[in-house]
């Protein structure tokens, strides 16, 4: 297989399936719309698994596991939300295979389902029904619960990671005594997803809420994270959302409080999912490869000996073995690759395709030297550098090459905000430089979904630090009072 | 909630059922057969991930991801594996569901799926026919997988954590070129199970082959390791496959050898799955609730302060950050319980029941006399011990519980092997003492059939150690070389 990839210039489309696939990221399997995720990718999300689940628990929640799935009169409970999720499930009607006499596998028709089962989009409705059990009094809440699990929506049209029938995911539902503890626990997590994704991923976020047409299926207000692709494309990288008293009247979930009445209880759900696979990828990748932020890279220093012979070899190793002790003694994860089936250069192209974030190349004469060659993958410059030292010198560029690439991304973002004050302008600033527009919109569903059909672009989120001003909403003329974003997103 | 357990002597399954939902542990869900694993249980889980991943990462295997569905032509590609799960799969049949228009929510009769999903039982088919696209010679074996999923077996009569219609397990699927490397992945991921049972959930098990009649639905040779519950059941624990060729050759999966030949690619295959919850469980609880190994439990030990007034508990919790700060220290995992809700006996009790190994607790003339109660779980003896030094007592007090529980099981299991040398004392030896009984079996199908309808006992394994020795069957009188263990089984 080739290993080249298509340059983002020639097709960014393109670009990002190369590097999927010839990272060894995911591949689509033989079910419509369900990926493999390869071990090279699902060591990243591993990373990210474990980065999360710890800041979860520190912030008092336990996992749990929830059913796969869901019965169909669960669905229906909630109206906003079966409307939200029916049209893309899959359904599961009979529960047996048999041999039809001609050494066919049929559907056993005796065997159906007299309820039919629908394989879980989310698990508000299942969990709803779980915590009524759970649930009498305050002195029972709150609730703080996640779960790492997989999903199944029916989507059409899907992309590897980005949009997928099947992907795995983390769901939060936490239930309260009041709304405002529910909103201050949608607030946390939002800022948790950010912190993560800002600190982790290296992908500066915007904080903000969604219109009401891009609300959750059920929700009362929804939270977002929204970054910026290199392509100036919107990427929704986690939402959190406030679910009032929805779940619990549809599922007739009420507690005692301390003063002795019945009330609903107050409920938040908040998920982030192997989409952020696509965001890393899609934020920080060159036409060279995958780039990995070092604090989600599985292998964070790659070390590749270049040698005439055996005798070569052994001082080389000698060296690297102290150097690996040392480095990994300081947390840092080494992969020294002497394979003498691949040639120095092959495994450099290839690390570099893979986003090891730094590779260090060693020789006879840097032995002699007392030097090596260390080859940063964000920016590809090479620099030769005192055995001295190395470790730390190591361990800074790490954090260097960590803060560079959310600089990068910031930089990028923010000269990728721009403001538009009428509806051709904003026309032209998608079309020529795409970002995020900021305009003034009047507020109503009508003309976001308007502005939605002409231009395809969406309003991305209406940012929680935004400051109020007077104007004129770009596509009516109506009065508004503040400017929200929007952008074409995947 | 009455937190009263039924004893193991006045009902053995009730006993089993208490436990699992007293503790918290799990419970029904209101989809048939599919529990809800509740945080208790699933913390417990969690430990067991992260010990048997470590294990598994460091014997070279990576972790993927592969769809949840299987279309259903590729069950019918392996005979025999067709023939084991297709009488119990839930079955994908549609894509969406829809409004009726009179408000009821029904499954869309235009959104049939042209062939059939099947909801994985497990994961042989689906993935050697992505395998089929990662070999192509030599150079890209062996490939050293595993998976962490849920999946889905239609179980009829199902009990928490033992046989549910879902559950969640690993699954490891290795490619080799030999048949030799095949077998010797398959008794290294044996003898890992082994070490984990024994030596992390403190379970002695017997390590051996399955006859022909319990072999996997597609294995060559089925190892198994087998424990044995305080009721004299059997429980399998673990299974580990060697696959031959049958999948490589149902998928078509060839690879060039280094003599420049073309093969079909050698296969194993292993798991395990929250049933070890069962047997953590069952192997060491008692009366009073769970006992949990120490190296598995999710808080190992727990303090309870016992004061009068607020000066009381400020002194006692002083002493308690420090003790606890040394503890972590060593990579105890403490939990300080000072709620002033419920009283010391109400907490006293709620841990034994949930199983905590040590509790410590600690009043205002303990403080005098520098002094603590500290209570092991397994044993249940309290013993009042000097505050100096107290952190490596504490260290050394959960190695001795783990060790403890160990030698236990380890006694019972032992005094539950029995000779039989007839049918009727075999008969006799099941209703009497059951355990594991060792007799001499003929080598058929037919006869371990025979005895299976009569006694509802099966041959649970050829142990690995076994001797050979001269016999005759218990059943048929025919001539064997070696005696078979058999047992009731869960």
């Amino acid at each position: 297989m080739s290993k080249e990839i298509t340059s983002r210039a020639a097709d960014y489309s393109q670009w990002y399936n190369d590097i999927v696939i010839k990272a060894d990221l995911a591949e689509h399997s033989a079910v419509r719309g369900c990926m493999v995720i390869k071990p090279n990718g699902y060591a990243i999300w591993e990373k990210m698994q474990a980065v999360l689940d710890k800041m979860f628990k520190d912030t008092g929640h336990s996992n749990a596991y929830f059913p796969l799935f869901i019965p169909k009169s669960f669905f229906s409970k909630e109206a906003s939300h079966v409307e939200g999720f029916a049209t893309e499930c899959a359904v599961v009607t009979h529960y047996r295979l048999k041999n039809d006499g001609n050494g066919n596998i049929v559907v056993d028709e005796t065997a159906k389902l007299e309820e039919e089962l629908i394989v879980r989009p989310t698990s508000e409705t299942i969990i709803w029904n779980t915590y009524k059990g759970w649930i009498q009094s305050y002195r029972d809440l709150p609730i703080l619960i996640n779960q790492w699990a997989n999903v199944v929506r029916w989507e059409m049209r899907t992309r590897l990671f980005l949009r997928t029938a099947e992907f795995l995911w983390q769901e939060g539902h936490t239930a309260h005594a009041t709304a405002q503890e529910a909103i201050e626990e949608t607030e946390r997590m939002l800022h948790i997803y950010a912190d993560f994704a800002e600190n982790w991923l290296a992908v500066p976020v915007i904080r903000g809420r969604k219109s009401p047409n891009e609300r959750f299926a059920g929700a009362l207000d929804t939270y977002c994270i929204e970054a910026l692709m290199q392509d100036g494309k919107a990427l929704q990288a986690g939402t959190s959302h406030f679910l009032g008293q929805n779940f619990a009247k549809a599922f007739d979930v009420k507690f005692t409080g301390k003063d002795g009445k019945l009330d609903y209880v107050w409920a938040s759900s908040w998920g982030v999912s192997t989409r952020l696979m696509g965001a890393l990828i899609m934020a920080h990748s060159d036409d060279s490869g995958l780039i990995i932020p070092p604090k989600l890279a599985p292998i964070q220093v790659v070390i590749v000996p270049i040698y005439k012979g055996e005798e070569d070899l052994a001082k080389i190793t000698a060296y690297v073995n102290e150097l690996t002790m040392r480095l990994k003694g300081f947390g840092v994860s080494v992969k020294y690759d002497d394979r003498d089936t691949q040639r120095p250069g092959f495994k450099f192209a290839d690390y570099e395709l893979k986003g090891v974030p730094v590779r260090i190349a060693i020789g006879g004469r840097d032995l002699e030297n007392k030097t090596v060659e260390v080859a940063r993958r964000d920016t590809k410059v090479k620099q030769t550098v005192p055995q001295e030292g190395l470790d730390i010198y190591i361990i800074k560029l790490l954090e260097d090459i960590q803060t560079s690439m959310f600089n990068k991304a910031l930089a990028y973002r923010d000269e990728h905000i721009t403001e538009a004050n009428s509806y051709d302008e904003f026309k032209q600033l998608l079309d020529e430089k795409a970002g995020f527009i900021s305009a003034h919109w009047d507020g109503t569903p009508e003309t976001e979904q308007k502005i939605k059909e002409e231009t395809k672009a969406t309003i991305r989120c209406i940012p929680l630090d935004n400051k109020l001003e007077d104007g004129v909403c770009i596509y009516s003329g109506k009065a508004s009072t503040q400017r929200v974003l929007f952008a074409r997103a995947y």
